[in-house]
């Protein structure tokens, strides 16, 4: 089972549900309220539309259930969804979705290298979202409360963007480079971004704050490419430098 | 005082001290530490070649120390830096940032409205340092603890990118007018930000992720500038919206 909490998150996993059935096929979806305001009510009348039961709780009971959350996830401002059936779904196998490349023209994948914080790596797949990634992948050692937190602070994109874990990202990036994919690293010293054309079928690989690329994915990049700063730090944060780079992809 | 925690925030902020005097002019800085690993160790090594005192603590002491800060930013890893004028330092004042534009022929401004999540307001302004903005212009009524995350979550641009609180955001964008400047405001259904040639004089504003600009400020906007995306979800989070949109400014 899955628990979103926050206004926003919940409004937007509703507003996705309305318009079209998510990648991640999840029944069961249920909400727990208390005390409503008008920003629940609004929320209740959106899920009674949806016919998405809700059933009315004691504050305390709400508390209770989000302990099993992050801190940063437990403020739960009075409603709860709770998608039952989440877990149970067979996760993404990188095999079939690199089968779904074959017979596509464009594809866009994004790789995201030890990229530790949670909260970045949901404001990623968010942009991810926007700018109509069809692939993230991530390396496999990721906890259940990074999950978490990272479908709230994607504001429950993480729902619908197609997400692999996989246990070796050199491994992921040399398949795709078999099927055809040009593979650009974001990094220091590398190309101007304004100024790169990006190739059909492209690979953008981030890599983390403090260390960057793992060296043996580096050296798998056909282009290194970096963001033109003049700053008095050495970097931006990197769920901004990855969606000015997803952005450029879909401006060139 | 301020008190900055976190290897990276505490790493840029020296670094930007050895490279050239921050905006803010901070005397008095000092280093605590305890039970110094490798990361601590080197970060000591910088303070000494800047001739700033560093002390072994126990780790209760630094413990205590931080509990002044918010949640976020207790997580201090065996190192805080203290910063004991930077609350005396007298705040920068509207009227006497706009009298430096006038000799200047290009300047951007940006201004934040409501935008609560000091998580994003930190990484907002380490983009601000990083494209050159001249001024970031905030509302007034933010916390002290804000202001803690803050300084965390810009890695420490918050001490050298020019920050002025103002009671009125309608009135500062009215006197940035007055001074030549255009307007641009950030929006659904403006023009596409790709095709925006800005003026040399430009100030962006960025609205909240909930309800966006305030009306009054909007109806101060020259031109509403727009994102092209396709997502799912109805946005991108602020902080990845306002390093895009300040990087076409640049790339302009």
């Amino acid at each position: 089972m899955r628990l979103v909490t926050g206004f926003h998150a919940i409004e937007e996993t509703l507003k996705a549900l309305e318009n079209e059935k998510p990648a991640a096929k999840i029944a069961g979806i249920s909400i727990q309220y208390a005390k409503p305001g008008p920003r629940v009510k609004k929320i209740l009348a959106t899920a009674t539309k949806l016919s998405i039961p809700a059933t009315e709780k004691a504050v305390k009971e709400i508390d209770f259930l989000v302990q099993v959350l992050p801190p940063t996830a437990r403020d739960h401002r009075g409603i709860v969804l709770l998608m039952e059936n989440a877990e149970q779904e067979a996760p993404l196998q990188l095999d079939e979705c690199l089968k779904a490349f074959k017979d596509k023209e464009k594809a866009l994948v994004l790789i995201l290298d030890s990229i530790t914080d949670p909260q970045n790596v949901g404001a990623i797949i968010r942009s991810a979202d926007q700018f109509g990634v069809d692939l993230v992948i991530l390396p496999e050692h990721r906890s259940a409360t990074d999950f978490e937190v990272i479908a709230r602070t994607s504001s429950g994109a993480a729902s619908w963007v197609k997400i692999v874990l996989t246990p070796n990202l050199v491994r992921a990036a040399e398949l795709l480079k078999k099927e055809g994919f040009w593979i650009y690293g974001a990094d220091a010293g590398g190309e101007n971004v304004a100024l790169t054309s990006f190739a059909d079928k492209t690979v953008l690989i981030m890599g983390s704050e403090g260390s960057g690329m793992a060296r043996l994915l580096r050296e798998k990049c056909d282009k290194i490419l970096s963001i033109p700063t003049q700053g008095k730090l050495d970097s931006l944060n990197v769920s901004v430098a990855a969606g000015i780079l997803l952005y450029e992809t879909r401006r060139a």
